[in-house]
């Protein structure tokens, strides 16, 4: 039997690679020949030249979305560059198609200067309905997302930050309903404040939460340190998103008394010993990949009432997948010009009623990934949202 | 019964557009998740990491083309820009894929400035086995192609120079075989010295031409007016690829006794007085489109031996389509990391020779657009050169 390597080495080179650019239509003769090129394809191009809106109903702008890396941040295995991040990026365009039809072209550039990134998904703009950030690392992500959002009219969306916060956000809300509490009174402790820890805490700010701690490899985030900490995490207390002013300085300080952990940071950061000393029912989201920051069944035997993880052989996958085909899919057919906080919030609290309060359990707390109705129900939602704006 | 303009509206509408990005891969379970995306596309990932040219392999760059226009010279449609200009990139994807099985990814940048093109071009680079430029202005468009070529290890090619240069030889070569003439002994008059004119101005010397004459919408290029030309006219004197040492400016002085019209210009620029004025056999390429520099009826009847256009209700058709997909296959499947002038001249030469000697007539000195043969025959050309090298 083929090894796992060689099944997925082959399943890449058996087409070059997972997406294929094909023409819809046919050219077997000089009419055909005339009605898809010269001369008659100069009525659509005049028709936008006229109204540049009918590119969204006569080209693929209408359909499709540039994903956009440098390769700089890509899954686990780092500052790989553009090249050897296209196998993910083509992976990405391959799920988004899966879960929504919606189509998707990769573009991995090659630079690391986040103003370089910026001018080339400026400049390809106009072939797009949207862009969307992928595996760039924090916290130029964030300044790239936010200077795009703010120049260009088309929907920039980084789900590395906001689908990952979404799916997270979905899953506290189902967790929550379980234990019984109310997510304006816990203490939430956050781990990692890169792209994805900043923005579950922004969420999770917008949701309610009033008393998030936030740790990341130079210790618990607080004042003293203001000097030390990049853009991202100033901006998490200069915001007042988490609470700053005290002098922890270690992990297992802060998570004493949690009722929450949520952990986008690095493996076996938390130990059995701190999970016991959580408070009662606590939940536990360890989402590093592929090693969690606690094995999930050492989370349970020390007490963790809920614990997810991003894997697919554990219960309670918290995978972005959940979110981001619907959310672009709405996006794209109600032609939003961004992607509102709103939007964000509502495809979080869409999402988390998929399940039946009555279905949560301590094992089941967001859908399957392959549920189909996640996608289509997501992006209704969006799509009615947009309409009544 | 539908008229054209909706035909082609409707053809461009029922799609979104002329192509599709599709996964080719299943996704149905878990286990196609873990090969297509995490964790088994680290494994491609890192093998194209410790070796970037693997990416042909697992990657769609492998097989696929950029098709980069800045909007600025469509068609005869003029500066469009760059939504506007995308139903005809998407035809010229159609093009490659139809005729050669070549898959092409639109990009059209939002900046009439060469040096941006320049820039976007650089940085997309890594995704692409190669790069066409396609409808951008003269004299922009050759300073475009030279600094890509110089800098990026993929092959630029510039259809509108180079595969009209190559077609037009193609067809000059075999209608000199009808009228026994020698491309050395030859008074030839080109007008247009744009893009297209002074890319065939180049060909014909390679090929041996020796008595070139240039025309564009100033006049007679000639030296005297040398600091009213833009760089490609300089260039064409400066390398005396024309002649320049001389005082004539009208069209009707330097097309008496020419041998062979050339137009890639301006609709009837060319009169019938003054293809009577040429020598015996002439051969007149009209190549303006729509509407080419004379009726072909009239050049006929003015005594032309051959002539051709553009258009397919006309016999002797040249149009490019019959050089950009053979050749870039040919390119890709080589792995060639610049088009050469020896791979210029092999293509034409392949090209004609496509119609046997025998089977030249005055109204039919190159294939057929549909005929097969072609980009096959001249992809196997171009890769049987390139492993000799």
């Amino acid at each position: 039997m083929k090894n796992f390597k060689d099944t997925v080495l082959d399943l890449h080179k058996e087409n070059i690679g997972k997406l294929d650019v094909l023409p819809n239509i046919e050219i077997e003769n000089k009419d055909d020949l005339s009605i898809a090129y010269t001369p008659g394809v100069a009525i659509p191009c005049m028709e936008i030249f006229n109204d540049k809106s009918k590119a969204y109903e006569y080209t693929m702008k209408g359909k499709t979305v540039a994903i956009i890396t440098d390769g700089s941040a890509v899954l686990g295995l780092g500052k790989i560059g553009p090249e050897a991040s296209l196998p993910v990026m083509e992976g990405k365009s391959c799920l988004l198609y899966r879960f929504a039809k919606i189509q998707a072209i990769p573009i991995a550039v090659n630079s690391f200067d986040p103003d370089e990134i910026i001018k080339v998904a400026k400049l390809i703009a106009p072939n797009f309905s949207a862009i969307m950030l992928e595996d760039i690392s924090a916290p130029n992500c964030v300044e790239i997302e936010e200077t795009l959002q703010r120049d260009l009219d088309i929907p920039i969306f980084h789900d590395d930050q906001h689908g990952t916060a979404i799916v997270v956000s979905a899953a506290l809300i189902n967790a929550l309903k379980l234990v019984n509490k109310s997510i304006e009174n816990i203490k939430i402790v956050v781990t990692g404040s890169g792209a994805a820890g900043s923005a579950i805490i922004k969420l999770l700010n917008k949701l309610g939460a009033k008393d998030i701690w936030n740790f990341n490899s130079s210790g618990v985030i607080r004042k003293s340190n203001y000097n030390h900490y990049n853009k991202l995490v100033k901006r998490l207390i200069d915001d007042k998103l988490i609470v700053s002013n005290h002098d922890h300085a270690e992990l297992s300080e802060i998570v004493k008394d949690a009722d929450v952990f949520i952990g986008v940071s690095a493996k076996n950061i938390l130990s059995e010993a701190m999970v016991n000393s959580m408070n009662k029912d606590a939940i536990v989201f360890a989402l590093a990949n592929p090693d969690p920051e606690i094995d999930p069944l050492l989370a349970k035997r020390a007490g963790a009432k809920v614990v997810g993880t991003g894997r697919s052989d554990y219960p309670n996958q918290i995978n972005n997948v959940l979110v981001f085909p619907g959310l672009m899919k709405g996006t794209i057919l109600s032609r939003a010009k961004s992607i509102t906080d709103d939007m964000k919030i509502l495809a979080c609290k869409t999402l988390a009623s998929l399940v039946k309060d009555s279905d949560i359990s301590e094992e089941h707390i967001l859908p399957d990934i392959f549920d189909e109705r996640v996608p289509e129900i997501i992006s209704e939602a969006i799509v009615k949202a947009n309409k009544k704006d």
